[in-house]
């Protein structure tokens, strides 16, 4: 009998939370004005404002995490401008080219380690490296972080701001990628989202909902208003600026009361700790780095990994280094603990504990 | 006693029909792949196909009329091209230059005249002063025509035909905005939807069904597969493809079912025509253009308009001309008779009849 | 037997000031810092500052006037931004579309008149009705003016002035295309090159010294130095920083020189006026515009003008209508009384006079 | 007694041989088309194809080695483009992003070695890695090799080879900086023009006249006429043609003529030769890499390198690391074995011998 096919490699595609259906609804029969200045988006505004404990930042509210991510780097970046991010960062791996197309030819420069984390002194060297060749050759704009980081884990409070100090220093403006920034904000509870962000240093956040239970939102945090300024018109002729655009926030909204937004992140941690404790009882499975938010990786042989497969369990292969595959397990606000100790039943029956 | 406010100037912030909201409630609980590869994309293509009666054509589904048009046109556009478009076409005058963006800095340029519709003889001759300038100066690459056009009435089949005509012969690609598409389609009943767009020439067309009754949904269809060949990579680069792009074929797919489209489109036109009638009783109103869709455009002293708003009734100031304006109104799917009569009952206080 | 061809309808192509020439031999041999940091650039730039009145103005040496004056107007101009310029402008119709790739995606508004000169009310208009539409689908960055104007005659200071009364008004940057400024100037004489430029309100000039003496020279002078800062940037990214800048600057340096700009300027107006005067004199001939440069632009019937081009003879052809053409004759530095007599000689055999 | 300044760490802004000045002068003087339509440059066409043995090649002659560069990159890479490249590469480390400004977007991927040179299978492993993100993600268009690599060694032909055999199967276009082109000809002498480039598989060519003898000449080679199709119209946009382009050509065809640019080249590389072996004798100084055209580099501690800028001689600071640095000497056509055995002289009273 073929059993039922097990998602468990992304949260990309997840459902949306009752809550945000529900709100979805409400907004689509509310009469209010067009392209953000509805009644829904000037609520967005003030809870941000709230949330983030911060009177003079804006907010953009848009439906993709590639747009609102490449808005936020082409509001410092320029043709000529580069922005410094991990080697293995979204922006630089899986966004098409689009910062590079955002700014009209904005050059992303690489930072490489196994660990996903850009090093304060990496970038330090990095930055004196191209100083080195004159400015004429590459005029460094800004930095970009992703928290939690592209392998689930997280920059501690430390690493950011000594990131944010050469930042500083160098004049150079300080992106946060946070398509899963909730999930990395409850695992380090208490810390505030102000905390985590501006009081650090962050100059602009780009935080995700879509992974998190929404049907299709982000938001964009400026927390400088200069920042901001070129934004709106960008989003306009980017084609961002939807008629709509009650539908994005009213999801926020929703999103954002009751702490929604952390408590579905919190759910989705801890299942990923679940799955972690049981899935390093197989003798054939190497965890690789610390599970710090909603992501569990896994080294393992191409044959442990097509037995996996067999057992009609799909996590997302992540990388391929000659036998070896790494694949990566998430978890999201959707993930039940009957589904994990199903998966675990399953390789239970081709796999050895230790 | 304030009467409640009355906005009868846009279709674009109109609610969403209930089949459409349903059907978007069942996406978001349906597991399928995520960017464009779920069964609701497969199924909206070959919807598409069969609506069109062609097999090879190509479809791609998104949340905004902007890019859509601004993708469909990039698909032949190059940063030295040009397109040559009305002066008054949403693509020049209302989509904050995202064709420029979209294509690297392609241009559009302009015919004018008070018609709102491109004509053939204009077209030729503005080809030929063109081409007299010198091909390195200015690379003509397509057309764009707008279906119902800006100022609501439609460009009849011998229209089309001799702009196709011209097109084939400069080999210009022949772009067709159809943000209102579906009034356009009912109003020439019977027409079907092929004997409109490629059956005249018509090589690429954007279809909106945000303004008639979705809540995000546009979609462009490319009939010619050539040229939907690098339009992937664009919406990928441009931000606009996202994870759940089945929220957005899943209004389609609602829309096209049971003629949903069409029997939206008549209903909003018939109310436009109802309106009209009523309209035109008016000695103070002047009415422009004849009413093939669903606006109804008037000529008014300024003293006029502002006495309408004084009644809380809020078309959409168009244009300007000293003591003059032109305001539209606009009718959708859910505009009833009795807002409608209400509108008239208000007018009546203040306005003679004829 | 055949006579020998005479080439009079651009300036474009003529040849290289002997002065110009030996200070090129001259740059070739001697050893200086390259990309711009030489002691021929900062010459020049001591030069322009004196000739100019300014001390705070900053220049940019440069081989090609398309790629200067889409560099200039990039300094103000973004991918959102419009610039409202003439429908007959050099940047509207001759560059290839580079003011819009250079901006990536910015965009030129037209206005159109016979005259060939923006006229302050039609600016005025145009502003009116662009911000009528709403900032976010027009934001327009900037004016630019062309000095000849393209149809060859001045614009006036009044004219300038009140144009400029209306950027200073709306905040716009204020262009000047200069690529025939020397011919401007010294048909005001006496008035300084400072009176006609930033006196007037004028942000920043692109003079051009190919058509008037030089091999391939133009300069960028930005009379804000704020306006100057990204240009740098732009002028390397887009490939117009040579290594060899020193053999552009020297040019430039021997062109301003003892007034030689002034001197061949004067010259080739001295000429066009020549040529005018004999031309008027054939009544096949209409002359258009006043001659208030080195262009004479002459209007007459396709038969009068295949036997001007049977005469080996050739104006440029500069538009057709009906039956009837205007072609424009051009004289420079290098055009000499006897070969305008040749011209007339030739003419006197097929033309006859009023 | 201060010592005559030695500018040794360049060939950029090296002066003008005779021959190309005496080229220069009879264009300036010569009536002919503008923009490229001159007798000038079809002799160069001609030329080029009989020196290629190829006829079906189409050529762009312009005055910027970025540009030139840049556009023949942008004749194959997309905005949504990738191009993989040295680390160390011109393209990469010195433009200031203009490849990525010219394609609107398009990015460079890199391989990294201390050898600067490519290597097929680090190569091969980048696309296979690539390919496994997915090709909505990444699309890769073409790779780019230098020759002489930016560590002045050659590529083998056998190199050369493997990486076009890699190309073609990927279907990926290749293009040659050939900055110093003429350098790495010679070294590998007898070998034709044709055999180093496209019977290798080298798709374009752009051949770098600029470091070699001429005042501001490159030439782009497209060995396959259909990647030519857009770069006329790009080098337009780009403010790239300019109207008197007869002097660019004829500066081109003074090089062409009696193999002076292999002459120039020979002489060049003889006296980097020459250099390194004087150079190879001080037991301060490490030499890096062969010496494979003109260039030679030089590791030593910054204590020595400051001893060797207070002798007034100056090679260019290549890199830094700790307490070392990396200079680089270049040789060119105009350096003398009495400026060298200068340089030697001078260095002898500081350094000893090994």
């Amino acid at each position: 009998m073929t059993k039922k096919k097990i998602f468990i490699g992304t949260d990309t595609v997840s459902g949306v939370a009752p809550q945000i259906l529900k709100a979805v609804l409400t907004a689509s029969k509310t009469k209010t004005l067009p392209y953000g200045n509805d009644i829904f988006t000037k609520k967005c505004e003030r809870t941000v404002k709230k949330i983030f404990q911060k009177n003079d930042l804006e907010i953009i509210t848009m439906m993709s995490g590639t747009a609102s991510n490449s808005l936020a780097l082409a509001s410092f970046l320029r043709s000529y401008g580069n922005v410094i991010c991990h080697n293995n960062s979204h922006i630089n791996q899986d966004e098409g080219g689009a910062p590079e197309f955002f700014s009209g030819g904005g050059k992303l420069l690489t930072l490489s380690n196994t660990l996903g984390r850009i090093k304060a002194e990496d970038l330090l060297k990095k930055i004196e490296e191209i100083n080195f060749k004159g400015k004429l050759n590459t005029v460094i704009s800004g930095v970009s972080i992703t928290q939690l980081a592209e392998n689930g884990t997280l920059y501690s409070l430390d690493e950011i701001r000594a990131i944010s100090k050469i930042c500083k220093k160098y004049k150079l403006a300080l992106h946060m990628d946070g398509a899963r920034f909730s999930n990395a904000l409850v695992s380090q509870s208490p810390l505030s989202p102000a905390e985590a962000t501006w009081k650090l240093g962050v100059d602009c956040l780009t935080l995700g909902a879509t992974k998190n239970g929404a049907m299709a939102a982000e938001i964009i945090i400026f927390f400088s208003k200069d920042l901001a300024k070129e934004a709106k018109y960008h989003l306009k002729q980017t084609g961002h600026l939807i008629p709509k655009t009650r539908i994005i926030s009213a999801q926020l909204n929703a999103w954002f009361e009751n702490d929604l937004w952390l408590n579905l992140a919190k759910f989705a941690n801890q299942k990923a700790s679940y799955l972690r404790k049981k899935l390093s009882k197989f003798k054939d499975f190497k965890i690789l780095f610390p599970t710090q938010g909603n992501e569990v990786f896994v080294e393992m042989s191409k044959i442990s990994y097509n037995n996996i497969l067999k057992l009609n369990i799909f996590p997302k292969l992540w990388n391929k280094k000659n036998n070896c595959v790494v694949v990566r397990f998430v978890t999201s606000f959707e993930t039940t603990t009957d589904e994990i100790d199903e998966i675990i039943n399953r390789l239970n029956t081709k796999f050895a504990n230790n």
